[in-house]
Order: structure tokens, then sequence, then C-alpha cells
């Protein structure tokens, strides 16, 4: 009889562990759960039912994934798989999702080469080919100024070439970084961000032909409104653009085409919130161009006050300058315009480049640009939260562009874990043949956030991109958005994908 | 007169404010240095000096890294720079350094295919060539096995070859993972850990013969000794081990085994402060064979009661059995043991192996293996610095084994930031031919660390190690490691290397 009490006695003081270790378990489990991203949300019945079917295609991948790592699309490189997850219904669902804004995208950079290439049909393009590189010029006569060989008409040269189809094919590939062999090509960071430099110089010519630039905008706003998006902050370098006669106009002309462009595009599709402009000029010049720079912005505010949302600096940053070398204008800066400073786009730490982010943070910018080493700053995540800093975070852009190969990897993983503001953008998606930002959520939302993670992350980043843009009628946005994801959520239920 | 005074006054208004930004930048700062691992240490004079030495070193390279990201060794393969590294002053002088202890390495894991090799030259080894494999045995007569193709001495098979240099070079290509192009190879997690798994297998018959199981583990002692070490603890899966004769001994006898050799070597080297075993059998098993584990434990302890450290189980995480599937046989072991759990070595997000580490902390485990992954868990990083609880990181581990590429990513960064509880290890550096412990160092310090880390930072590496440890008379450990810091810190600074 004591034996057997003594058996029983010990099962239960087990089994009273095991309890209390579960127990524990569950808690941090949860804890952490309702920690994450998007947890303040309340699904509404249709938002649960269409959650199950979401997450039903989001498992599949994953658990496919963990079994057979080595097919896992989105652990490779963004070339291999951009056009095959395409087919899947999981990034359909997410194409027709409503996204909210684009708060991180390069003016030249968000189509594609199809679309660069369809721009070299128009009339008045010259080409001058130079071994392997090639200038592209639009003229009413031949241009006068020296290239390697000579200057013809593109319709000339490609009907000459005897065969269109490979001629525009190689055309197309100076307008792209997809290539086959990425990890052998794209060695370094350097070596990417100089050849991906190097495409905005050959586009360059094209986009800055004054009709074609506004023609290029029209079309990435009905691209980004085709994607989902209804309202787009454009950082732009605003380049001099030129007409057929040589003439060429200021980057305030520039801004003013912008403008010009989005009110038109408001009278074709209303349902559109429009564009605002984030002037964004190179970053490796003078501390005198800085301020050159702000006369510009300060032309754009005085004659377009509720255009301009604001200023920054680009470039590749750990060849760029600090923030801090230009730290008294950017001072002068912050009292006129609001910033929007990219700020440790690096894998680096303690580097200048990681360390653009105290700046940034001190000089009260309004959100970071990628921020993406922000993961190795304490101080400055609780900063960000406490000041409601946004990170504008482009995971496609930094697995192309070389800061993390496996985006498993990408810090936006513990972001969204510690509910850190974030918005999802796509930079310059049009180099990668990316959709302007259908990518960037389904790698997110399938590669880098937790299994756990579901509808309620998919739309918290939605609405953080309206939260955190500078339209000046939130309400509106916020409430236009919410009738659109109803929608998206019926169709979701009613058609169950 | 007023304009003068109000251009003054913006003068002095800018200046103020520019005086505000930079001491906002400043404090930020001050407070992330403060906060980072090792800011608690207050170096001494000769310390001060030692580290200008230090930081000298690591801020010319990451300089030139910084410059020229293409040359920055640590953030290619491993394999490629393993060797270059070697000859930096700054390699030479943490190898130089005392680093504590190891607390996390494999059994048959630390000395390299070099030292694998010499062991095939110990009489009475049988080989057997099948194919691409190969087949290894100790035995006094011809192993009665079958085999691909027929046992011959290794002896004779060497000497008939008529080109012992090749021989050997295709031999050790069998004991190590280190070949040229890793990144054609190892495609992905599942890949490399199956060919790093099938090596222990081509190992295994080699070093289970008991004497040279006693040798390598005297000579593992003698190599963590010479690369700086203290003390460690290994964790074993206890292999059945054999004799000339085909005897078997038990997992119990192959403690017994470790005890004996560590026994005599601190007879030996009485500077050094001995090892201490975690029995860590594999993880991919039933329920009743973790029960099995747990009687083994019991006997180790019984028979050795000072010697065994805990329990751990191991094997690749993704696809082994997740802690929750021998909860409650955990929560029976952890009564009786300290526990050392793997967790978290996967880059996967809210998959059972990331889970792990909620189940891990739950059970009271007292050190984490690796926990790579936790750096997503806000909760979970919090508990583990409320309870003292050590991740074992292995940096070069979880670059060789695909976890992450370029150690600039990898979660240490944000750690050692975080000043969470952490000590560096090595766990299996004989398969990928780094040193004990020195290249850990070397790469977590100069390719993952901030610019900003410095001796502190190291001291404090060391120290930790110390401390994570079970080492009975901690008191003696530090003192001892002290007294050898001194020595190094004075040696670096007369010699000025």
């Amino acid at each position: 009889m004591r034996v057997l009490i003594f058996i029983l006695a010990n099962i239960l003081l087990t089994s009273g562990n095991l309890d209390k270790v579960q127990h524990e378990r569950d808690k941090l489990f949860n804890e952490e759960l309702q920690m994450m991203i998007g947890s303040d949300i309340e699904l509404s019945d249709s938002e649960i039912k269409a959650n199950e079917v979401i997450m039903d295609l989001k498992n599949e991948e994953l658990e496919h994934g963990f079994l057979h790592p080595g097919n896992f699309n989105v652990s490779k490189h963004f070339f291999e798989y951009k056009e095959s997850v395409k087919k899947t219904k999981l990034y359909q669902l997410i194409k027709n999702m409503p996204k909210g804004a684009v708060l991180h995208a390069h003016d030249t950079a968000v189509l594609g080469p199809d679309y660069i290439l369809s721009l070299t049909y128009w009339k008045d393009l010259f080409v001058c080919f130079d071994g392997d590189d090639i200038n592209l010029l639009f003229s009413r006569n031949v241009p006068n100024t020296t290239c390697g060989t000579e200057w013809q008409l593109m319709r000339d040269a490609r009907f000459s070439s005897g065969n269109v189809e490979k001629f525009d094919a190689d055309l197309k590939q100076h307008f792209s970084l997809v290539i086959d062999n990425p990890e052998e090509v794209y060695t370094d960071i350097n070596t990417v961000w100089s050849i991906f430099q190097s495409l905005f110089g050959v586009i360059g010519p094209v986009v800055t032909y004054k009709p074609v630039w506004e023609q290029y905008f029209y079309d990435t706003l009905k691209a980004l409104r085709e994607d989902g998006v209804m309202y787009f902050e454009v950082r732009s370098v605003l380049p001099q653009l030129y007409d057929l006669d040589g003439v060429t106009y200021d980057s305030v002309a520039t801004a003013e085409s912008y403008k010009k462009v989005v009110d038109q595009f408001m009278v074709d599709y209303p349902d559109f919130f429009g564009a605002k402009l984030i002037y964004a000029p190179l970053r490796l010049v003078e501390k005198k161009t800085v301020k050159e720079y702000l006369e510009i912005a300060r032309e754009i505010k005085r004659r377009m006050p509720g255009f301009l949302a604001g200023f920054d600096l680009v470039g590749q940053e750990d060849l760029g300058r600090p923030l801090k070398s230009f730290m008294s204008e950017l001072v002068e800066a912050s009292k006129e315009f609001d910033l929007f400073l990219h700020a440790g786009e690096t894998n680096w730490s303690g580097l200048s480049s990681d360390e653009n982010l105290y700046d940034a943070i001190a000089l009260g910018t309004k959100r970071i640009g990628h921020g993406y080493s922000i993961i190795k700053h304490p101080v400055l995540m609780r900063e960000i939260k406490k000041k409601d800093i946004a990170l504008e975070v482009n995971v496609v852009s930094n697995s192309v562009l070389k800061l993390v190969s496996d985006v498993r990897n990408h810090p936006l993983a513990a972001m969204l874990a510690l509910d850190l503001p974030v918005v999802l953008s796509s930079d310059d998606p049009g180099l990668w043949e990316a959709e302007p930002l259908s990518h960037d959520f389904y790698v997110a939302f399938v590669g880098v956030a937790s299994k756990h993670a579901d509808l309620r992350v998919l739309k918290k980043l939605a609405l953080n991109s309206l939260y955190y843009s500078t339209y000046p009628n939130k309400d509106k946005l916020v409430h236009d958005f919410q009738i659109r994801w109803t929608k998206f959520i019926d169709s979701v239920v009613r058609d169950k994908w």
C-alpha cells in the first residue's frame, strides 16, 4: 500500500510538473504572439474565414519548405523565384489585396525593363553602340555629342539588325539587373551597386526626355494602382529634363512635371489618392551642394506647397557621405521640411552608414529609409517606437542588393516580433523585375515573418503605410481602404480561392 | 540693424539647434555603448594600452573592408579565409589570448582531418573502398562484415596505392567538410547536414576504437589548452566503443573512458581545469529511447557524480523531433539533471525547431545550445536575461552549416548590443578545419560585433564562459584566468605586436 501511494504520488508530482512546464511554455508563447505586429487588430467573422484560407496556403508552403529547404523558393536568390511564385494562389491573393501606400520607391525604378524597352519604340530616339555600352538620346536631329561609334535612329538600328527579337532582348538587358548567374557576377555589395547605378546611367537619357518622364510617371501610378496601391510618396533626385531641341529644364520644373501628371491621373482615376514628392538628391556631394539642394526644395515648397512631402539624400550609404558630414545643413533643413532620411541600409555594425541611424533620429526624421541595421541598436529601437518613427523596409531590394542572401535572416522578422513601426516598400522594383509592391508583401509574409503571422499582420502593414504617410486627410484614406479591404475579404471568402 | 539682428539671431538659433541635435545624437550613441556586453568592465592602464593595439588592428581591417567589401575576409565563405586570417596579427593576438572555457563542442569533432589521417597510420586498421565511399575498422583479423569490395589492411592499401601523398589526400577528404566549391555543393541546409553527418559515419569506426577514443580525447584537451582554453564541457553521444576483438563497451563505459582521460590529463597538465560531460544523444528517436537515455545518464551520475554536467539532445533540429514531443521525459530529466538543451539552431521562424526555445526555457535549461533564432523572440530574450540562461553561440558553425552566409547578419551582433548572456563556442571545429576556439573569437570580434566592441567585449566573453560553466570552484577558475589574462596583456603591451 505504501509503495502504491508512493508511486501514485510520484505520478501526480510528475504530471503536476509537466502541467506547470507546459503552462509556462504556453504563457511565453502567447505573450509573444500578443506582442507581434498586428495583434491589436480584431478580425471580423469574414476576416476569420479569409484568414483560414490564407493561412492554409501559407502553412502548406512553409511545411513543404521545412522538409525540403532546397525547394523553399524565397530562401533562394530573388531572380530564381520571382516568376514562379506569381503562379501560386497565395501570391495572387496578395496581389489582389489592398496594400495601402508605397512610401519608399525611387522615380525611374518602378517600371520594369519591358516598359523601358517599349519606350525605345518612341520616335526621335537615337542610339550609339559603344562596345558593350549603349548610349540613348532623344533628339530632333542627329545628336552632336561624341560617342564611341556613331549615332543612328533607334528605328534604323533596330530594323537593320535583321533580328528584331534578338535586338530587343539584348537592348532589354541594359535596363535590368536580372541575369542568370547573379551569385557569380554580383560578387559583393559594391559590384552590384555599381552595376545598379550604371543602369540609371543608361536609362536616364531615355526617361529624362520630358514627354517620356511624364508618361513614365503616369504609367507608374497606373501600375501601382493595379497592384493594390492607393497612394504614393515618390523619392526623386529631380533630374534635369530635356526636349527634342536640347532645351533643358531644372529640378523645380521636374517637380512641376510630376505634379501635373498626378493631377491628370487623379482626374482619370479618381479612386487613386495621389502622390507626393520626397526630394531625395544624391548624398555623395559637397556641403555646398546640399545647400543648393535646400534652395531647390524651398522653391518647390513655395510653388507647390502641398506636393512636397519632405527631404532625403540617396545613394549607396556605405560609400556616400554620412549624415553627420551635413549636420548643420540638415538641422537647417529640419526646420523647414519633414525629413525622411535613408539610414542604416548596411550590414556593417558601428561604421558610418550604420551610425547614420543616430543622426537621422536626432534630426527628427519622420521615417527611416531602410533602417536595416537598427536591429543591432536597442536604444534606437526604443526611440523609434517612442517617437513613432516608421522604418521603410524593402526586403527584396535588400536581398538583390546583397545585404542578406536568405531572407529568413532579414531583420524584419525581429522588427515584426517587436512590433516596431514598420511599412513595407519596394525601393526599385523595376530594376529587378518585381511587381510594384506584391513581391515585397509576399516575401515578407512567407519568407520573413513568423509562421504565426497571419492576416492581421498583412492588414496592419497596409494600414501602417497609410498611417505613416503624409497624406493630409488620413481618415478618408483609411475609410476608403476599409471599403476596399472588406470587398477583398468577401472575395476571398466567396471564391474560397 | 534690424536685419543684422535677425541674421545674428538666426545664426545663434541654428547653432543652438545644431548643438541640441548633436547632443541628442551623442546621448543615444553613448547610452548604447554603455549597454553593450562588457561595458561593466573597467580596463586597467595596461589593458587600455593593449586595447589600443588591438583596436588599431581591428579598425584597419574594418576600414579596408568598408571601402573594399569584396576583400573583407569574414564576409566570405569560411573555407576561403580560414587559413589566410591566421597570418594576421590580430588573429595571432586572439590566439594567444586566454579565452576561458569551451562549453559547446561535440566529442569527435574538435580535431581536424589531418589528425584523423594520422590515426589511419595506427596498426590494425582495415579499410574497404566502395565506390566513392570508404569503410574503416580496427580489428585483430580481417573483419567479417560484408562491404562493397574487400577489407584490406590500411597499411597495405596505402603502400600498394603507389602514391602515398595522393592516397592520403584522397583519404583526408573523407574526414572534412572543406571543399573548393562549397556554395555549389552545399546547396541547402539539409544537403550540408547530410554530408556533415555522413562524416561522423566515416570517422566513427576510427574514433570509437577504444584506444583511439581515449587518445583522441587526450589530444583534444591538449589542442584546447594550446588554443588558450582552460576548461571544457564536452557534449557526447557516448557511442559504443570497441576493441580489436570486437568486444563492445556501452555508453557508461565510454563516459568512464572520458573520465579516465581527463584525470590523466590533469596529472600531466595541472594548469588545465579539466572537463565535464554533457550527455547529448541523438534527438531523432522514439520517446522510449529518451527514457533509455535517462537511465544511462542516471548510471553515469551514480558512478561519476562530479563528472556529469547534464543532459541534452543533438542532431539537425529542423529534421529532428522537437523538444515538446519528449516533454514528460524532459520534465522528469529536469528534476535529476541540469539541462543544456539545443534550441533555435534554425533560421525558420515559428516552426518547431524555432519553438524549441519556448520548451527549453520552460524546462529550466541552464544554457541554450545556439539559440540562433532567439533574436525573433523578444519575450524569450527578456526571460534568458532575467533567468541568466546563457546562449552558446557558434558563429563559424552557423555559417558553414548554412544558417547565414555573411556573418555580419549573424544575430550575435544584436545579442552583444543587448548584453544578452552569451558564450562563444565552436561546435565542431575539426570538421571545417577551424582551430578549437580562436577562429570563432576572431570572426565574432571582427565580423560580427560592432566596430566599437573592444577588449572589454573579448574579456567579457571569456569571463562569461567561466561564469556560465558548471565548474565547481569558480573563484579559483576566475582567479587563475585573471593571472593568465594579465600576462597576456603585458605581452601585448611589451611586444607592441
